[in-house]
């Protein structure tokens, strides 16, 4: 059931790199990982595929862009996944990393492509055959924002960037905050019948049923809980819980059999509106329904002898770090309001969110940081970008699903999940993501010939 | 004798800004000085000048930054001088800021740059009528590089930078080490007969002399040093200073009397070459020349009653701040051979530079950084930007000088100092930098028109 992907053999590779690269009171360095395979590389008219890891082990994320293998002999690519700062092995200040905010003052986006700025020219310079090659970022999700904002900040490094399911605009009022939701809902309204509304009507149902005396005690039994439901907090975590659990189906809605976030079938939306299809039906029956549910996404293996509710995806990600993120630079509004979305209506409350960080971090977001960083909306001026959005996906409400200039480039998938045209090519991949794909494939090998053009010229 | 400038009435005001961008850790805000005047600016079609300060108080910038004043009126144009942090009133920690690597910790480029960015858009948010209106990001110097900077890292809060003498590749092995020391002999040289040879024989005059019983003493008397020379070491200290003074004179070289390091005549290497006329004299003699030659620097107000060894330039410049970037990022290797220039022997050593670095500010400077962050030679894929050099400032050695691409714009100015062309325009002005300055307001405008062309079509 499990789908182990083999690749080529790939080096696993240490960079020595300054903790702090925006200060010099530190002079504190920290090993990065990063992983290279340089099976097809050619020296001749080659390149360089360099994958911006985002917010997990780097060998997850290598295993899952299977896009980069795939056109590695097209290519005549070296291909490179340099793994983020705090997180895999990749910690600077090993077990101390997340102790406190002093210790994880180093994780931004800034330093984050600080390092990959560093390893590129290291790379350059002692790779033999490499300095004189184009280098294209890749990277999806936060590592396709970071793909995009690598291009935009050390264009001298990277010719282009391909930032697939980018959210970059999901930051402050650059996109509605309900948008997210609305998008998850259309996905589970277009796989079933009544589907969608089942699930708004199903948190009524957790409510009365909760209100009830033995309510908690039955609904631990029914979802087969690992850990039961003791007190009202509880069902808001169970409520959160499987709200999240939805989002991630829509985002891993993949053509067929996979295991990113967790092991699922194909087209696992459709898989979970098979429970959903009667919206009128008695509470009890509306959460063993929801059990059901739940156990395409959590039990697909059907080795699962209970449910826990404080887990929704791989350990692979590294949900302290990137919960450390999202009180900081990473403030990604989300909201919903229970019609237009089959959510329970949750307004965004900066403050709220801002003191919860403080508790947690002893840290304040800044919400409005990274659109003065990066430009928000306003991003005309760059060049050879492709962001690439899954139509299914929830994220691709935060991204450029329209081209900015006939260099900024959007592709949308209609079918597709979230980064879809990152993993490896799929017998039932719609055509969609194989037209992509080329398309993508096209475009990166223009950014390639334009570098050797202007290489030739300069000599 | 003092030149005054009376600048149509600016505001000054304070800016609330964060002490570190990068980290969240520290939640420390501090006070930004910034001028203002919108006497010339027009809501309808005008524009914002903003000079992105350099390490000195702003107040002085402003004061020799006639330029943008002179054109105001012409570009509808709003005129903005921010301060540098760690300079002028602009101090993170007060009294402080300076007391340790602790404390100096937040003076950056890219901590200054994120200063400006800050304030522009709350510049934008909080003034009606400055919301859709062009920013433009001048500056000289350092400024200079800064603004080109700024351009390359947030092109969407400027739609151009003027980067006059900005010497963005004196950093690493961009450029030779001794191209700036060369640019200085060769404005001597062509300042007077024998004056830069008889410059290159100064040195072994005062060698020899120092070697000498009384010489210590006799020089100190010559040269009316405020304190005499008492060891050998401060033998070696004089003549660093001598070097110095030499150099800001080749920098500051104006058509006209000015004051910007110090009060000094119309073209003053000329008059310093006055007095070096002659390079076969005898030492005394050689000496007594260079204290002629000094007080053309030094004393043109003829009130000076003996010549301070440890100061060279004005008293607005932070030379505390600047050590430190230079100690730290800001490193740009110069060097000296004595014979393609007329100063001792003196080669690039970085080991000893880091030494020093470390015995003084307790860090060590990362050299390559400046190059990896802003892209060293290759930065092609900007826009908008005027590099402006005057050939007889030795820092342009380090800019550039040609242009790079059709909106990456190279001037020459010939007859040209230390960017000459961000001076007030005066009637002894080479018709070269009027020139100039032409050619700069044109492209200014083109790309404000620009702007709103861009912003009708979005409308």
């Amino acid at each position: 059931m499990d789908i182990i992907i083999i690749y080529l053999p790939h080096t696993n590779c240490l960079f020595y790199l300054m903790v702090d690269h925006f200060g010099f009171n530190i002079d504190r360095t920290f090993k990065q990982r990063y992983l290279i395979a340089d099976n097809y590389w050619k020296e001749d008219g080659g390149s360089i595929l360099f994958y911006t890891g985002n917010e997990g082990d780097i060998i997850w994320f290598c295993n899952n862009t299977g896009f980069m293998w795939d056109i590695a002999e097209e290519m005549k690519a070296m291909l490179v996944f340099a793994e983020h700062r705090y997180y895999g092995e990749s910690l600077p200040f090993g077990a101390d990393s997340f102790s406190d905010s002093r210790h994880l003052n180093f994780l931004t986006t800034e330093q984050a492509l600080a390092d990959f700025a560093k390893l590129i020219r290291y790379l350059k310079r002692t790779i033999p055959g490499a300095r004189n090659q184009p280098v294209i970022a890749l990277g999806g999700s936060y590592g396709g924002m970071l793909a995009a904002w690598f291009r935009m900040k050390y264009p001298h490094l990277v010719v282009g960037a391909l930032a697939s399911s980018a959210p970059i605009w999901q930051f402050n009022d650059l996109v509605p905050c309900d948008i997210f939701m609305k998008i998850v809902t259309t996905d589970f309204s277009q796989s079933g019948p009544n589907c969608s509304e089942s699930i708004r009507r199903s948190w009524d149902a957790i409510n009365r049923l909760a209100k009830k005396g033995p309510g908690l005690r039955w609904l631990s039994e029914a979802l087969h809980l690992c850990t039961p439901l003791t007190k009202s907090q509880d069902v808001q975590r169970l409520k959160d819980w499987i709200s999240e659990t939805w989002v991630n189906v829509a985002m891993v809605d993949y053509p067929y059999e996979s295991n990113f976030l967790q092991p699922l079938p194909a087209w696992p939306v459709k898989v979970v509106c098979q429970y959903f299809k009667y919206s009128n039906v008695p509470d009890t029956v509306m959460v063993q329904n929801i059990f059901q549910a739940l156990n395409v996404y959590y039990n697909y293996s059907g080795q699962a002898k209970c449910l826990n509710v404080s887990e929704t995806a791989t350990s692979s990600l590294g949900v302290l770090g990137w919960s450390y993120q999202a009180c900081t630079e990473m403030v990604m509004p989300t909201c919903s309001d229970g019609v237009d979305d089959m959510f329970e209506p949750h307004s965004w409350n900066m403050k709220e969110y801002s003191d919860d960080c403080f508790k947690q971090w002893g840290v304040r977001p800044r919400p409005s940081w990274i659109p003065t960083m990066y430009g928000g909306k306003n991003i005309s001026s760059h060049t050879n970008i492709i962001f690439s959005n899954g139509e299914l996906d929830p994220w691709s409400g935060g991204g450029v699903t329209k081209d900015i200039t006939d260099t900024l480039l959007a592709i949308v998938i209609p079918n597709g999940a979230h980064h879809l045209d990152l993993r490896a090519s799929n017998a039932l991949d719609p055509v969609s993501v194989q037209l992509t794909r080329s398309l993508e494939v096209k475009y990166m090998k223009q950014w390639i010939s334009d570098f050797y053009v202007r290489l030739r010229k300069m000599n």
